[in-house]
């Protein structure tokens, strides 16, 4: 199976937070590549990544890192494929304001689309809503995603409705 | 033709910043429609726009908003379409930290692909990118409106190198 | 009893924050109902929940969410109840900002009553001082309960006085 | 008429900003009193104001303050009303962080329902929506502004929609 | 002994970072007296407190409070006598910033001396260069406090260059 | 007349907030000297005129800079006296957040009396303050400034208790 | 002459704030080539520029930019040489904290020397003091440098105190 | 053989962080001297210290501080050498930001080369690469350093691949 969606991360240290986009593409079925490509360390493995991946079949490329973040913004400055960007709460962060800054403000010409800190799950799911865009059958299987997420929340609510919210507090 | 991206903001007043968006994808060649939709002040208008998106033949949502920008995340969260958020500088921002934050920190399950500050034309551009993905066409139209980026700077690069950085700095 | 107060939560994680609302209506005598609904998980709910709170007698409503926390805004949006917003440092929160800022920011016409980061026993506290607004038995109480904070400040007082700040201190 | 609002400010240079929460009590015919209270130049004036403002028939007071703004807190620790705080952005603010956090942090037992920066309107429709909450024909006034504000944004939607947005710019 | 320094906060859980004002008062030689004054549920008790401490003796009062920390500057605002403000992070802050700015932010009239967070042994450094201004004597005890910290550090640093860095780290 | 005050500032730039500073001080009849002393252009004068400060006469020292303001710190470093600091907003400060940092967060053991950003009258108040805390004259006079602070607070409130707050307004 | 420094900016538009390191090189006598180099825009360019510097003669590179700042880091990855990095304020920014951040918060193993926002001037001194590390004739023209800054200190000094602050404002 | 670089910091506390300089240095084989040296606490060491360093054969000083950190500035003020900074994030640091900026955010006319919070290890590679500047065999040594970096990530992205994901996530 072509791999659609692949997933980089600037350290390996990041694949804790990162994992997450992987384990939400494995579950709603969309094939993905994983591995680490470091910006600052790795700068030539960084051009060959950005420069090969529509050829080799990716169609949407999440990368995360930490700190000062250059490696979703450089990398969407050498693909035409949409980058999404994971700002990633480093052990040296500032409270992740440099991760999030470095990966968003990226200038005119050269966007990256950026999720929350740490929100790997959220780039997971955004990746597969933009593969889904022009696909029925993938947009389809999203609402049905987003019908659990409703599900939960109702189940919830209904069991602090019936029993109580001092029952619920108390779990 | 077929409308495939929504462009919409909180306010008219949000027109000069989200125009950009609307710039580019009449620049290179992709039809959208644009529109105000209020999350605070027409939640109705809200439901009906995000809900009937995808069957309208839109594959794409821009959302740009100020302020507690609650339009993205509200649109996303009704819709499995991929929503590109711009948090807009609006008169009553905190140097624009509340939209940022507003659009940027959505919780799992629901994300928007955040772009920069009044980032309206990468909004564009990511648009461009997301049907991009599957259309190689498009994605060379992209990589040549990327050439044209680099041909600007290659030209002032000469320019500055050719005359001196005194001329340049006179213009 | 009709219930006069409405607890909201985007999440029942956040329910330990969100039950000091409870706890202290419970004690003041006010009845309330208290349940869980996602602005964005559960968008339909939150309109229903909205537009019915003043049919079935809810005077004031409290709304608790973390990250983007869109829920107090969009309730404030579709009712012209009072709703107290309450920002939750939730996991994923950047030191509490994305919610202040996301609760706080609302634009002209549709305003959020928020209080401090994880307030949520001053937003109980506000609910009643709101229902005592013409209310002068129920503003008695407050006055009784406000009572009961300065004994407490006067007790450690007369403590550290009496005994000396050391004695204090090694408690 | 027996006013049932109090809007103070801790400076007449807050005026301009108070001014909104003045003109939309009058709009929306609810009796209100203004004036100016400092909490740091005329503390027994702040001490006079709070304790009496009940007795009056005062139901709800807004007060606005800059920089290390005290008004709002020090107003609520005197009186079990509800007290509406606008952080004000006075010229010696960083960005009005400075009088956000001076109101809106408030330690539990003593909470000021806080608006917007600047937000001065939005305290007004708070204060009404305070003495609507147990007033049918208040809460409907309410509703039918509310109404206004979504017949503005369809205006202008419709506007853009039917001229085309580049009119819509060019205005 | 007459008692110099006025030592108050808003909360007995302040006392651990404030009895380190107390220390170096004690350490120093300087009489003073401490105990709690809360702005916000104690107001009367503060006026009462500012409005006498000059007549009773006091020449400066240190006063440290946490989250929007009003207890400094309100009792700066009734009296002349020099207040220092201390800032200190209680479990409901936001990293500090709120005390900080609610103390250092006063308007231009009632200054309050601040220092860092939680920075209550300055406080009393301060306090006592305060009363040294005047007094030689305890000016010189002041410079010769200073000599012990000069003392310290070039003690470490004789450490460090004997037996080296690496020894130093392991301890 | 012996100079009881010093006023320093890291630049002639920084004259005109700093100005205030001595205003006051001329206004309140405190004999006082200004200059400029550089941090870091000029160290060596830096110590000199902390060393000599005492035995001069000097009993407080007012101190401002911008930036990575080091100035008061310095000078607090090397004198018992004490040492106000002002935040100075400079043309390169970063809203001001710099000097307020490098001169609020001093170390243990050497304290910086720090007022508001731009706070240079403040500064003035304060050392007059300190110097007021054992000349019960110079309190009395004080105490009268505070008095002429509250009479333009209650005239400006009687201003608009009388012809209204729309009258006030168009002032 | 071998151009010694290489200055590269990431758009035309920051060369108004880094013509500023020219100058001072210029002054001071040192050569050095300027050019512009996008990350984003042409990181073939950047490639090249980092990975020839060395051989052509460079000994220290300045690098400027502006926003999602990347220029200074990528360059570092590429190159053993020492490169200083320019915050740039550009439009888009945030208050400058997005390119401090971006430049500044790099990863182990990569440093950059980043200077103050704007601050382009000090690029040129610390360039010129790293090319003086090894270079005494070239320190003894620096320390001259700083001897002119201590003059222009000392003379607004005297001025001030012979002619009096007064005068010295009104300038 | 001479110390090439002198690593100081404001307290022997500060060692676990700057110590990463130290073993960098150690590691690529460059002599060092490492001290202690407080602005605040020794300021006439300060001055001795920056005063004799050239002198001494030092050619790049690391200064390492937290808080208000003044040392690297005022050791910057005092030499010709280049001076690399060190925010450290003292146990009273607000999240860093207090001693980056006191660092960061010097005049003009006295650069401090800074590095990201707690980067001592980069420190210590910026003073090899000013020392390589303009030695062919230590820049070749750096670049040697610097593939080893490119292979570490190299190795963790090879086993990544081969042994999947899941396995490394695992370990």
């Amino acid at each position: 199976m072509t791999k659609q969606v692949g997933i980089i991360m600037g350290s390996q240290s990041d694949l804790p937070v990162m994992a997450e986009a992987a384990k939400f593409l494995e579950e709603i079925g969309i094939a993905f590549e994983l591995t680490v490509v470091s910006a600052h360390r790795t700068p030539e493995r960084l051009v060959e990544y950005a420069r090969s991946a529509r050829s080799r079949g990716i169609q949407v490329i999440i990368a995360g890192a930490g700190g000062a973040a250059h490696l979703p913004g450089m990398v969407a400055s050498m693909t035409s494929l949409p980058v999404i960007g994971v700002p990633v709460k480093s052990s040296n962060s500032i409270d992740g304001w440099d991760s999030i800054l470095s990966i968003l403000q990226m200038p005119g010409g050269i966007p990256v689309a950026t999720v929350a800190l740490n929100g790997a799950k959220n780039a997971g799911i955004l990746a597969a809503s933009i593969l889904g865009a022009h696909d029925q059958e993938l947009g389809a299987r999203l609402d049905a995603y987003k019908a659990t997420l409703a599900e939960t929340v109702l189940k919830s609510a209904e069991e602090i409705e019936t029993k109580g919210w001092k029952a619920a507090l108390r779990k």
